[in-house]
């Protein structure tokens, strides 16, 4: 297709795609006339990717292009070619909890802890490793250490909702067709953003009801 | 106590003290000489409820004056006092989904369906009704609709966070002492913002393990 239909059929208008090609974020067409090029199927699923995690994820470009690159290449493994995308879509809360305070090292020590305890293999430098160790030392410092109590009931939980993520992106499209490395990196970034809301909103929902059903 | 001793126990400045009291967000102390007045630990249950509100929940002052006065109502049952700081820090989301488009219809019969499938006691102008329809549309629109079939999964582990959350605050502080509505809001305030995040950054932990592990 040219990139006019392309533009259509993403609804990516075409100056964008233009940079986006000037970038090395979406690779050359094929050129079928000297100033004439034509795109495809993985050009849809790129640009596709692209907008989840300019739109939903806020990924700064020259992110995209590292992420992009990763995927593209032809010797790392899926789990760090998809990492890279689920790593800059980990958004750093504003928690402000310096890891002077007293609390920050308890934290520290119980995340470690249960890490070990639960088998799980995290890189050291996961982003969500911080956030839970600020989450966890904001709730000490605020004297609301009852939730910290349940971390391994909550623990439980992710993890039969990581299952059925991972298998959701990774089983074969409703078209049978295997599922590119492209593909799972959009189901990866859209699913962990949407997923992340739709898990808060159904919380709050189950709170509310609780509260009605026993507190009236 | 005075004025600059609450200010020392609470970290909150005295003239940010002055303000709220201006507002009427704190009840004024008890005067002990014409220009003196003395405050007490009400007055330091709700200086901190006030922060939680404002610097975890963002939540505006006249919003916040919304919630103090429910608290201080003699006639207004728990869960319509806890109610109002709930809503309040149920912080929309900008997925701007039109509720135009037909994604939307969809989204909003299957949360009216998984509502009344559960049981669940919900106000109709409940805030998180809305993002979980929007999250909802946008996954189908995205072509992410694996992850809505999964909706009873999820409702079923937040359902269990719920019953935990909802004990955490209810049951007697660690000192023995019944809590008062002010300090079951300020759990609530605090304990579902922080166990979003809590409940956010060990997801993202639990996925990229198993990733790890699986796609290695």
């Amino acid at each position: 297709m040219r990139i006019g239909e392309l533009s259509r059929v993403t609804g990516v208008p075409v100056p964008t795609i233009k940079y986006y090609l000037r970038e090395g974020l979406l690779p050359p067409g094929e050129l079928s006339s000297p100033n004439q090029a034509s795109y495809d199927e993985p050009h849809v699923r790129r640009l596709r990717l692209i907008r989840a995690l300019v739109d939903l994820g806020q990924v700064p470009i020259a992110q995209v292009k590292n992420i992009v690159e990763g995927l593209d290449s032809k010797t790392l493994p899926l789990h760090e070619q998809i990492g890279r995308a689920h790593y800059a879509i980990t958004r750093p809360r504003q928690l402000s909890t310096s890891s002077e305070e007293p609390s920050y090292a308890a934290a520290e020590a119980q995340v470690t802890d249960l890490i070990a305890r639960r088998g799980w293999t995290i890189h050291a430098e996961a982003p969500a490793l911080t956030t839970l160790t600020e989450t966890i030392a904001a709730l000490r410092s605020l004297g609301q250490d009852n939730l910290v109590g349940h971390l391994d009931a909550y623990a439980d939980a992710v993890e039969a909702f990581a299952e059925l993520e991972i298998s959701a992106v990774t089983s074969p499209a409703p078209d049978g067709a295997a599922r590119t490395p492209d593909a799972v990196a959009e189901s990866v970034v859209i699913g962990t953003i949407l997923g992340e809301t739709l898990i808060a909103s159904l919380r709050l929902l189950a709170q509310e009801s609780l509260s009605a059903q026993g507190w009236r």
